[in-house]
Parts: C-alpha cells; structure tokens; sequence
C-alpha cells in the first residue's frame, strides 16, 4: 500500500465523513467516538463538550488519535495524531463542520449547541499524518 | 438520543463496516486505526500482526476502545470497551472476517496472512458497550 500526496489527503478528507476520535481517559484507558469534522488549512477542525466524554480526556492533557477510512474499495485511511487547541465556538465554524453533513441537520445542530456552555472547538494542528491507498497497489 | 437493545445492537453489528480500533502506545498516546471485523457471539473478532502498530500495543497489556458507525443518517454508532484475548490464527476464523468485505478479496487475503508468522486473531469480549441510535429519537 502506498501514502497519499498531501493534495491527495486534502482531496480525501474533503469528502463527507465521520471521523474516529481518539483519546486517553483519566484511568489510562482509550476511547473513541464518531465525530463531525471539517479540514481547513491542514487542520482537522471538530466540535464537543467539555464536561463530557472525550471532552474530560483533552483538558485533561490526552493527546488524540483520528481515524478517518473510506468503507469501500478501493480502502482508503488518513491517521492524524496531534494535541487538539481548545477554542470558543464561533457560528461560523459549526456552521461550517456540521452543514458538511447536510444543510438543514447542520443549522439546526448549530442552533442548538450554540446554547451550551460547555460546547467547544478544537483545533487538532497534526504531529504526524498516515495514509493509506490501497488503489495505488498493483 | 437513545440506546440499541441487544438484538439490535446483533443486527447493526452485522452489517459490514469497519471498526475503528483505538488502543494506548508505550509512550501513553491513543493510537487507532481502521480494521476488518466479525461479531459472533456478542464476542468481536479481529486480526492483525503481533509486532506491527497496534498488536504491539496489545501485547504489551493496552485495553482497547472499537468504534463502528454508520456513515449515513439516521446515524447509529456502537462503541465496544474490552482486551483482546490473543490467540492463534485459523484460516476458518480469518476467513469469516475477511469474506465479509468480498468473498474473492477474502480469500485471497487469507492465503496471503496465513503466511504471517506473526499473524494472530484477537477476541474481544466486551466488559462495555456503548449505542446510539439517533432514529430512536423523535
């Protein structure tokens, strides 16, 4: 298998998908979730909570692993592994994550996660990028 | 958002996906990564080398955290806590998680890793799961 371009990264995580965010718990133990995400500059730009579930786990120092593959052949993956900034929201920038995934779900999620106080951005700057292209292999 | 029962949480773990697969490096960084999976028995089983990336992490006492979810709303997503169980490959069990993704793909890949010397199976019995099944929601 071969590594992706960093065009051909860009190219692939432009296109509409769940990401797999991963961190470390308190405990010493890993977690992953399903994330919205949008990749902007050749930052990985995501939404959560801070009281809540992977939240807890960044302010408490985890580093984070994301895992985005494609489920049909030929596979494609992009690993980033990086230290997420935390950021206040801005409308704009949920706007900009959650209407990737559908223009009406995406105001509405917006909207709503406006309203809590908790709700943050991160800003994953990553330390190492891995990719996968299985369609490059002869 | 709301729970799967556990037979729904059998039928959405049927459908073919791939799972996420985060475990904790030497260092103490999340790692994850994209991987093939069958679930049977309310048991998740996988397949990977001992001496590359994750199975390292494995073999020196990672638990693991496995994410599955859908790409397209309503979205569902389970989220599997446990630690692998490391046991020898069999070409019976290799075949069950790699025929699922295209039976001719399948089989190839196993007569290739059936020559891995350090191609091994990993059974996860979960100690937690976690769902979510926003078509639940009204």
């Amino acid at each position: 298998m071969a590594d992706m371009t960093p065009q051909e990264i860009d190219a692939f995580l432009a296109e509409v998908r769940l990401c797999h965010f991963a961190t470390i718990d308190p405990s010493g133990h890993p977690r992953v979730r399903p994330m919205w995400y949008v990749w902007r500059d050749r930052e990985l730009w995501t939404s959560t909570r801070l009281h809540r579930y992977t939240g807890t786990d960044v302010t408490a120092g985890s580093s984070v692993a994301i895992s985005i593959a494609s489920e049909d052949r030929p596979y494609k993956a992009v690993i980033i592994h990086g230290r997420p900034e935390i950021l206040p929201k801005t409308e704009e920038r949920l706007l900009e994550i959650s209407t990737r995934y559908g223009e009406r779900m995406g105001r509405a999620w917006t909207a709503e996660v406006m309203q809590e106080d908790d709700r943050v951005l991160y800003r994953v700057t990553p330390d190492r990028i891995y990719s996968w292209d299985y369609a490059k292999d002869d």
